[in-house]
């Protein structure tokens, strides 16, 4: 019982060791992660199209929830750059940005990935997210940064911008050109142009200037809030908002409130396909920067738990007015680097983003909405990795065209598509791949108990006994080609009267492959030859033996291909030559 | 050249041997397959909504075009219950049953099969036809013939009937219980009866008054002829017409025009989704009639032609006012037990249905729909195959979900919804079964170089080097069960400084399992253990070798497990006996 509950809120397992010197590591984490938290959750509610409080509220008590129920010590969770895009994506059709049914859609989202995660969890249907394969998940990301990217142009220009493709985006960019703003474009390419160097070279200065490695990669991470902070005061004294420069405008201050989300059926229904492709992204991304955190320091991450972990977490930020949360990638390093040991750092930062909210918001109101862009485009131009194509395309083309198309699709049709086609497609090449096994005709090598392809080895056959090996397990993607091959083999040997089938390689038969068995036995049968098996692995002979099949089957089943040949093959003189 | 040609037209490779006996077969097939065929033709037309004139047109340039390109030599193509079934279905949506529109858009449908199957022949994803997976395909003919049957007792009753599953049927059968037309009813049963018992008892009958076997089974099968004769007869002598019996009506006597269908492409686009489907389903159970046949002659069926042979009758269809055709089980058998050498037999077929169409229109008016309605619930009984579920059930809980799902949901919501779910089921369920794949921490045999689990076998182990063989080839769906089982690994032996992977099961490893190889190398680094490969298979080292990973990867490949024992074990003194 105690063990159950402790795999349900793994909290319990490390709460009651917990000593002071380990709060000082959490608690000092928790204000680095903070510092970095604030601008992006701004951000990256300017990129789903939401009011900045949104983003703050999600980085609050959807934290909580994660620290209680997850199993990383160090994932950081919070608004991501991705899934704001895909919620941007998924509200678009709904209302317009920024109206209060827009607001109400994005509660409704959050709640309903967070459901999807914790359904997940529950039926142990992690499995799920291996319909993501590496290929598609990186071919969509990289997607995905260049899409944000483009659609935070309009932000440093001064202009409204939008679209939902690559395509949409440019020619409304092109078309708005002549009312760009040149205030709003300083700032905006002075905070690239900051960002870009710091994330360049300010490291390497640090170190260079006898700062200690770890200390100058958290500076190096705290530029954003350095660009925040100088670009709020420059717009506040000089009052750029009269010059046309778009500022953050009044943040409410206060914390969330605590409200159930919409329960229309009509929106939960129209937002389902985004949740659940939300749900799986987010979690495939949070579990691998999970894993790769928790293997530094040997720690063990439960995906299943983690799955009822985030659900809660995205159902907390729909109840208290956020927007879908995931475990973010730069953050849960800086997170992990500045040192902290235990999910209370998670629930510090949550204090953390609270204390800005209730005191930062009337500074806020100055921040110009370039500065946020630029912290966007800066933090996904790593996202973007076009050299993975050629690399993915060099080591297999199934998996390089699924890849294209993950990366081309969201870019000229939208984002949803995109990641569907590339899934269907892993699925589909995968299925062909195992659809057409390779199979060849053995035959003995001479003296030996040893059996060969015909093609490749000199070795005895017998035209009365033709010997398969088939090295795939059999299920319906290739049952039907299996009777092609072996009706094939029927015509090219008329003097036939026994074919063995070795199964070594089989390490299953479905009930579509046993069909396909039957069909090749009564086929062979009318044909006037007899269907033998040999090498069954015993799993595989064990489900045979609760069918019909092993009294229908016309031979027998040899334990090895030698106990076949030795009963079977009654002129085992031809001596085949490779070609 | 004269090969390709041959491969593309089969009936080049026969035609020049065509001999006058072989002809008298034929024409002998033609003549009973006539026979069966045209009240088959007028009954799936009503089944499918559409004019009797319709199931004739379809059964005569299809035929002959078939004849030409297919590589059966006993095929009997026209139209077939299911398909009759999922064309009223897809039809429902877009015009009323028996309205001219409704007629165009069962030519587009043809059409669009036929182009599918083309297009499919062309280049070569006849694999595609794999999806449907033969639990699948056997509960949607199930289901189908459930459907078929209920949705003609309404012609037996006298009655309107409807509905498009079969809750609906009932539904509304039921309501209009009361209308029911008394001479119809005795019309309807009496076929039904009469059917049955030549079904069930004439056969026997026969070969017991001295009848060949053969020629008993043709005469029975003749049964559908006598009931159209006679049905027909009683209906124009005692006028049923005038006592409220449905009769078929005038059916316009003369061949059909050959004209292009319309190119409305949202009427393309709508039905293609069900044209897809169509196909599919008819090449599966073609080729499948098509195998059996051939194999009983030792002759050779290529799936690649087939689909090439009924894309060609179904464009053949689509331009001469038929619908969607695929082969006929019954009829295929019959032709093929009548003796039909040759594809001519179903050239003369088609002669045959025309000189009825040309002769018989005016005598068929009189036919009631009761009888039709009759032939096609005997039929389509044998379709139904409920104890196929038990028997899956029993053999794979996988694969009898999957087939309950598809024979259940035709029934309660729509014919392909079902379709659809059970081949996502059938994916879904495969994926699942390879994405946990077996795996095992294997030790040494003392005194020996054979490495086994050391859960089964007294085995020396070493506490610096674990050694795990995963007995699956790699790819996207096992992955990430692949990192999450070494990472537990890693939790689970404090003390591992090396961890072998014994690669002898894997086939493959694609993209997606190299990238998930790269992660478990970087973290097993940061976590001060090497990796190392064993027994890995030449194909996959060739690829692995085209990459930068064997260079990052922390420790060796070894030929074979042993060396990597000799290599790393420190102190293999621990001896595991199994629990």
């Amino acid at each position: 019982m105690a063990n159950r509950l402790i795999r349900f809120l793994p909290i319990l397992s490390w709460l009651k060791d917990y000593r002071g010197d380990t709060f000082v590591s959490d608690a000092l984490a928790a204000v680095i992660v903070t510092l970095m938290l604030v601008p992006q959750a701004l951000a990256y509610a300017l990129l789903a199209g939401l009011p900045p409080e949104v983003g703050l509220y999600a980085s609050m008590i959807p934290l909580v929830a994660y620290a209680m129920f997850g199993t990383s010590a160090t994932l950081a969770v919070g608004p991501v750059a991705v899934a704001s895009l895909m919620t941007a994506s998924a509200l678009g059709g709904i209302a317009d940005s920024g109206t209060p049914e827009y607001v109400g859609a994005a509660l409704v989202l959050a709640t309903l990935s967070g459901l999807v995660l914790f359904a997940m969890g529950l039926l142990r249907l992690g499995f799920l997210a291996n319909f993501l394969s590496h290929p598609v998940i990186s071919g969509f990301i990289t997607a995905s940064g260049i899409l944000i990217a483009g659609s935070q142009l309009g932000h440093i220009l001064g202009i409204q911008g939008g679209g939902h493709n690559l395509l949409e985006m440019i020619h409304r960019l092109w078309n708005q050109l002549g009312e760009l703003n040149p205030v709003t474009l300083q700032i905006g390419v002075g905070a690239l142009l900051f960002l870009y160097i710091c994330r360049k070279f300010l490291k390497r200065a640090l170190i260079a200037a006898g700062l200690p490695e770890r200390l100058a990669d958290l500076s190096t991470k705290a530029a954003p809030v350095t660009a925040v902070i100088v670009t709020t005061a420059l717009a506040w004294y000089f009052n750029l908002g009269a010059a046309g420069v778009n500022l953050v405008g009044e943040v409410p201050s206060g914390l969330p409130d605590i409200s159930l989300p919409s329960m229309d059926p009509d929106i939960w229904a129209t937002l389902a396909p985004a949740a659940i492709l939300i749900s799986l992204v987010g979690f495939v991304e949070s579990v691998s920067v999970a894993q790769t955190l928790a293997a530094k320091r040997r720690q063990r991450i439960e995906p299943d738990s983690e799955l009822i972990a985030l659900g809660l977490a995205n159902m907390a930020s729909g109840v208290s007015g956020g927007s879908p949360v995931s475990g973010g990638f730069s953050r849960s390093v800086v997170n992990f680097e500045a040192g902290a040991q235990t999910p209370i750092a998670g629930i510090l930062t949550a204090v953390g983003i609270a204390v800005a909210t209730l005191t930062l918001t009337g500074l806020l109101a100055f921040l110009p909405k370039a500065t946020l862009a630029a912290t966007i485009i800066i933090a996904v131009s790593t996202l973007i990795d076009l050299p993975a194509i050629g690399r993915t395309l060099a080591y297999s083309k199934a998996d390089g065209a699924a890849m294209l198309a993950t990366i081309i699709l969201p870019l000229v049709h939208g984002v949803e598509a995109g990641i569907t086609v590339g899934v269907a497609l892993s699925i589909g090449l995968h299925l062909y791949r195992t659809s057409r096994p390779h199979s060849a005709i053995v035959g003995r090598i001479p003296g030996t108990e040893h059996f060969r392809n015909v093609l490749r080895h000199k070795v005895e056959t017998d035209e009365n006994t033709v010997i398969v090996r088939v090295d795939e397990s059999l299920y319906f993607a290739n049952a039907r080609y299996l009777e092609d091959t072996v009706m094939a083999l029927v015509s090219d040997h008329p003097k036939m009267k026994n074919l063995v089938l070795a199964c070594q390689a089989t390490n299953d038969i479905d009930a579509s492959a046993l069909e396909s068995l039957e069909a090749i036995n009564r086929r062979l049968d009318d044909a006037g030859i007899r269907l033998h098996l040999a090498e069954v692995k015993g799993p595989v002979m064990d489900r045979l033996r609760r069918t019909p099949f092993c009294e229908e089957l016309t031979g027998q089943i040899f334990l090895s291909t030698y106990d076949a040949w030795k009963a079977l093959a009654k002129k085992p003189t031809t001596l085949c030559t490779p070609d």
